[in-house]
């Protein structure tokens, strides 16, 4: 099947807060969510944007029941490791299920893969340091088809290897800890 | 014990990547930390940095007996929530070993979710949206002062909690995946 993927504009804002519910709903995390359309406006496309967007799109025949040409996202940003330097971490990967096992997901990877090899050649052209060498991101353990899905394509579960668990202090934990005075 | 909490300086390099080495150390990771003095400094200290530091002194009179008086570092970065939006991720938190106990650990993560009022401080200033509503990090399993350490500020474990697992694609993997033509 024919797809295009391409970086996202503020026009894909409301396809990609669609997505990102349905993702949710499969992730048994629906109440988790209260980011809205605005705040993806605003967050991703300001002069400093806090996260980088690529969406998937097919053509019109291919368009889904209720109409729906975007089809698949991937949110990421720019993170650092202390053991390697550079790195992305992508914060979303979504296929709509019935475009899955078409290689949509894979090539959305593949793509932030190579911004890797874009902020090399802005090393030669502007002489900054060379670019990310991995990508980071969560997968929830019981996904056992996206579990496999990254680890062919060589990823490796830091968690199971190394005992990392992520961890998220928020609400009113993170309010506590701002207030308090060092 | 007095010390003092400051944003770091280009001149901290060396004792932050010195304490990176005794963090690894720690961890049984030290084999997988090839990051250097120069990518610190190169990548924390640009126009455009990948990562901010603060970092921990104490006066001379207290300074170890290898004669260092900067005794603790943080690494953060702004990062993004697809459920939350605006965050904030801490890549390290370190204290030197006989300076723990002291409440400086909890001083360094007070000063970075302060980062948030910061933010919203610009909002106001600056018409921008709110600031970061969470922290993430990730910590070792088996490192249970840490767990209890992180916990008792109301840190919740989301790996054990949900069920994410961080995970990783990097070396060969990494390349493969840039080089494969979506």
């Amino acid at each position: 099947m024919d797809f295009t993927i391409r970086a996202a504009t503020l026009e894909d804002c409301e396809d990609i807060r669609r997505m990102m519910s349905e993702l949710a709903e499969y992730q048994k995390v629906a109440d988790q969510v209260t980011i809205t359309q605005k705040d993806l406006e605003q967050d991703g496309f300001s002069k400093k944007p806090f996260f980088h967007a690529i969406i998937t799109e097919v053509p019109e025949q291919h368009k889904t029941k209720d109409g729906h040409t975007k089809i698949g996202y991937s949110i990421y940003f720019y993170t650092y490791s202390s053991w390697k330097g550079r790195a992305v971490f992508m914060e979303d990967l979504y296929v709509m299920p019935e475009f899955r096992g078409k290689g949509i997901g894979k090539a959305l990877m593949s793509k932030i893969a190579q911004l890797r090899d874009i902020l090399m050649f802005l090393k030669c052209l502007l002489g900054r340091a060379a670019g990310c060498t991995q990508l980071n991101f969560t997968v929830l353990n019981w996904n056992k088809t996206a579990l496999d899905f990254y680890q062919n394509q060589g990823s490796v579960d830091v968690t199971s290897d190394l005992g990392y668990h992520y961890m998220c202090c928020h609400g009113d934990a993170f309010q506590k800890m701002a207030d308090s005075d060092p």
